[in-house]
């Protein structure tokens, strides 16, 4: 039987020695202009950007809105960009932060989508609609299924902050939920942002070993040494250490994504 | 300048004396196999509910997980479909059902993806990461935002019904924090479940003039007569009662929708 997404996330960190997630967030109006004129813009920056930070990466994160963009064109850019890393670098896991969730059967389509047809290894989900909507994305004991819980946006606690009569706030509840009853399966992770390390913290306590991912590093102002420290499971793992623009529109990226990998090193022990 | 999507829907509803909304979930599995076959068969099934359907409908609406679910090629018939409601009937408002939300300027490339290439009038969304993450949106003075509040599945409640210590449920605080500060531009609407009608009723009340997108009448188990007696604002309208597989998938879609149009209005006074 094929690795879980746990398995080859977890399997490379060891290869590598490295937490590091590169945020494939290819924006087609900032992608340097050399990649804009080409038939296929998004996937050529792309195959650029992995060929400079593999050797530092556990794995790679698109975010589906940038490719979504351009319609069926950027469809096909991310089709493209996911093939080539299954072909050329089959050990680095590829989290589609797709940031989705329907009802019931509807999710099917997703599934069928991301899991299957593209060949992603995980993705971002919405927890609102409750565990029950979701369960074909819960019931893919292969895949990784990766819930908000604490987002790294400014005023994120609009409700995840909400206080409720249990003496927890949203975001711990839907923690606390995750980790004791969605995941049965134990293929679910949760989003909480490095710019929130206090809710790190908290999110380690409740869940025990649960892998976190983490973006808000670098740009939207979250600190590696503050994540690491919070964050680490046990085993010096249970982190993805997302950076995207630092990294991605960097003069050398694959000077940035070694830094920032040292960096997140010198804070497990 | 063009009309806004409550000003295009409203004219309708008053033009077809309608609240029905034919939801577009061409599900190529339970398409019929004459449609199966084809170059285009989501986008023919479509053509042919549509023009079965248009003269007892005042909105449309497509999820978008059903076309996803077949990659580009469904991406495409997706897109004729929009193209075909824009040019063969341009009163009909076109709802995209693809609940999305990410955070910022990330929710740029879905503001350009739906509204501006795609061409629909309203697109719905999930709360959970706050206004000012979806402010790309809220900013979209011409078009629908209808956020997620109360949905149709059952155990919709496990965090839409937590009690907050303010002595509100979750879904009151996002139902209150929609119409009285998200709402600056008169775009918001809300998504509340036929399968609630009691929580219909509060939400009526909480929002005033508010339009609610109503799903799960049917096959999900909503009433019809309970849907509209809760539901309608003081205009007898302020409703947009969608049912998908009851409509699409009979035998007869045309007096299915009429059915359903003529047994909404019973209960308009």
């Amino acid at each position: 039987m094929a690795m879980t997404f746990l398995e080859k996330y977890n399997e490379r960190v060891d290869k590598v020695n490295s937490l590091l997630c590169v945020g494939l967030d290819a924006d087609f109006s900032q992608i340097p202009a050399r990649f804009q004129k080409l038939e296929h813009p998004q996937f050529t920056f792309n195959k650029w950007v992995i060929e400079q930070t593999h050797q530092h990466v556990s794995a790679y994160k698109p975010n589906s809105a940038f490719y979504e963009a351009r319609g069926e064109n950027g469809w096909q850019d991310l089709s493209l960009t996911v093939q080539y890393l299954r072909e050329n670098h089959p050990e680095i896991a590829i989290i589609l932060d797709a940031k989705r969730a329907d009802i019931g059967n509807t999710n099917q389509g997703y599934v069928g989508a991301f899991f299957d047809q593209l060949g992603v290894d995980a993705v971002t989900l919405h927890p609102y609609l409750g565990q029950q909507a979701l369960q074909p994305f819960l019931d893919r004991v292969d895949k990784g299924l990766i819930i908000l819980c604490k987002t790294s946006n400014p005023n994120s606690g609009e409700f995840q902050d909400l206080e409720t009569t249990a003496g927890k706030k949203l975001w711990q509840i839907i923690a606390t939920q995750v980790a004791e009853k969605w995941n049965i399966n134990n293929n679910c992770l949760l989003v909480v942002g490095a710019t929130y390390p206090e809710e790190i913290k908290e999110v380690r306590k409740l869940v025990g070993e649960m892998t976190l991912l983490v973006p808000g590093i670098g740009a939207q102002g979250g600190e590696v040494k503050d994540t690491v420290q919070a964050g680490l499971n046990s085993d010096q793992k249970g982190l993805i250490i997302n950076s995207a623009r630092g990294i991605i529109f960097a003069e050398n990226p694959s000077l940035e994504a070694q830094k920032l990998r040292d960096e997140i090193n010198l804070y497990r022990k």
